[in-house]
């Protein structure tokens, strides 16, 4: 019996909270690679907080995932079929290829790009080595652009966004300082991962409660943040940054469900004459090369530590998906597809 | 009987609206000039929404103002007397030389710069090429850097700061649209100053009412956004903004008297990867020579309007503060004490 591809698509959009009935999984006829194409066959998938956005319809910074569709998103894996000189069949390569086993991909149109497996793992180029990575790098880099001394707080220091991050800043000479929920990822974000601090917001759930925390880990106040979450952990940050510190708006996951999340006082952004940035990576093309030629570098040296939070199995995604957006996860959530 | 000055101290810091309680008007002697000092008497006291801040205890992007102390404003006057070779008797001259009728300053210091009264007004060293002007080149170049065919948006438009914001945002080719309280104000933007169109927040009490006229006055939405006001003013303007807007927040006045001024989708922010930049014009005084040479030349040439309401005497002072505050002002507020 020949293989068969499987998919995960989006069956409905969800009202609040999703769950596993958003999703449907079926089978579907192996699609065969035209001209200049190559057949992909997925070896990790990729899960990724933006994914929750694109499951509402609407305006969002990313175009909403259609229904009925193929779920979006990254997977790395190997060349199984090729009809297109770039590429040869053992290739590895990333890609977008969505929440199935294979996808089908012109490499001439830059749909997948060839990597280097002799000193970076596979699976690492959907994590510190990817578009995770990349986006730590850009909002670090170029947004808080960290100096010697300074202190950089980071939301979601347990993720995969959130670990880069504090990583590079601490390479720049700053102060590295988490944000995460529980003492077993706050652990991990200090003695796995070598941030100075990290405050556990579930122990501190309310505006006082964290900024006293932030107070006591941060004693020369704040001047970056690497916003992931928003709400109340964005709130307390405020009140501790200092003059001319920057914000990078990566994410907001705090609103993903509809609920509000009003910044109590935007008047400390002028008080403090501090700039706020919102970004989405893939805007940004031009700076992945030098983002991925330190990110790899570093990873290939063991100068950057990650963890991974691996589901096995396609049919495994949906939930593992829906745990992610609980924080069930450690790290890069990934779903092994071989 | 020689001259006396008159001063105006802060005798109390206000709880929510300030009154003129709040302020003590007394006889002071006429300062003595020391070596390589001047004596000014005053002809203009600027009056500023920034002051308001400064009479509050506690964090705030200038100093408390000191109780018992003059209140510190900027001025135009004459040299009466001198004893610095910078300057003679009877030279204008620009300062911060507060809320009284005479001040000494030190030329060598900084403390007041000559002023080229045979082609611009004295008292537009105070407006339109004063520190007004200057927050507004500063924000609309250096921040919201508009590109023709753009839309900038500008809270209280007819206000020192707002009417140079449009015009400069015209002259670069951009969409001028103003937010202004009132029908007389709003015609004064549009017809006076020639702003493409002018939003009456009063007449558009709420947030949805507000984005809806904001809507019919930029149907290309909005490129950037000169923040003078916050609150519901600001929420309206950001669910109209565009992709990669950007707001120079230079003033959130709605909430200068304590109440809450909560932002209420910070998250439009991240959807729309905007740049939000707060700034103070004291900060960035290598920029001033170029902002002054070119609002020097526009009102010289009579190419920037600009409206002034006039207090008279010292002692008009306070209560045309506390009007300015209410908006009862058109344009620049001033007080001519000669």
């Amino acid at each position: 019996m020949p293989p068969t591809n499987r998919q995960v698509l989006l069956a409905s959009r969800p009202t609040g909270e999703p769950s596993e009935a958003n999703f449907r999984i079926v089978e579907a006829p192996l699609p065969e690679p035209g001209d200049g194409q190559v057949l992909v066959r997925h070896h990790y998938l990729s899960l990724d907080p933006y994914m929750r956005g694109r499951m509402n319809e609407g305006k969002s910074y990313a175009a909403a995932q259609p229904l009925d569709a193929v779920m979006l998103g990254g997977t790395v894996g190997e060349v199984v079929a090729s009809r297109s000189p770039a590429l040869a069949v053992g290739d590895h390569v990333v890609g977008m290829g969505g929440w199935q086993l294979y996808s089908v991909a012109t490499p001439a149109r830059g749909e997948v790009r060839k990597l280097d497996t002799s000193r970076v793992p596979l699976s690492a180029y959907l994590g510190p080595v990817g578009m995770p990575g990349v986006t730590a790098w850009y909002g670090l880099t170029k947004i808080i652009a960290p100096k010697p001394g300074e202190t950089v707080v980071v939301s979601a220091a347990s993720g995969a966004v959130g670990g880069v991050v504090g990583q590079l800043a601490k390479r720049r000479g700053a102060r590295a300082v988490g944000i995460a929920g529980g003492p077993d990822k706050c652990r991990h974000v200090v003695e796995e991962l070598g941030f100075d601090a990290c405050v556990d917001y579930k122990a501190h759930p309310n505006v006082d409660a964290l900024a006293a925390a932030l107070r006591e880990a941060c004693p020369g106040g704040i001047d970056g943040d690497f916003e992931n979450v928003g709400g109340v952990v964005l709130d307390a940050v405020l009140r501790r940054a200092n003059a001319f510190a920057r914000v990078a708006l990566c994410g907001m996951i705090a609103g993903y469900n509809g609920a509000p999340i009003p910044l109590a006082a935007p008047q400390l952004l002028l008080i403090n004459r501090m700039k706020v940035e919102g970004f989405i990576i893939s805007e940004h093309m031009g700076e992945w090369p030098a983002a991925l030629a330190e990110l790899g570098e570093l990873v290939a040296r063991g100068e950057l530590r990650y963890h991974e939070t691996i589901a096995d199995g396609l049919d495994a995604a949906p939930a593992a998906f829906l745990g992610m957006l609980r924080g069930a996860h450690l790290g890069k959530q990934l779903v092994r597809l071989i």
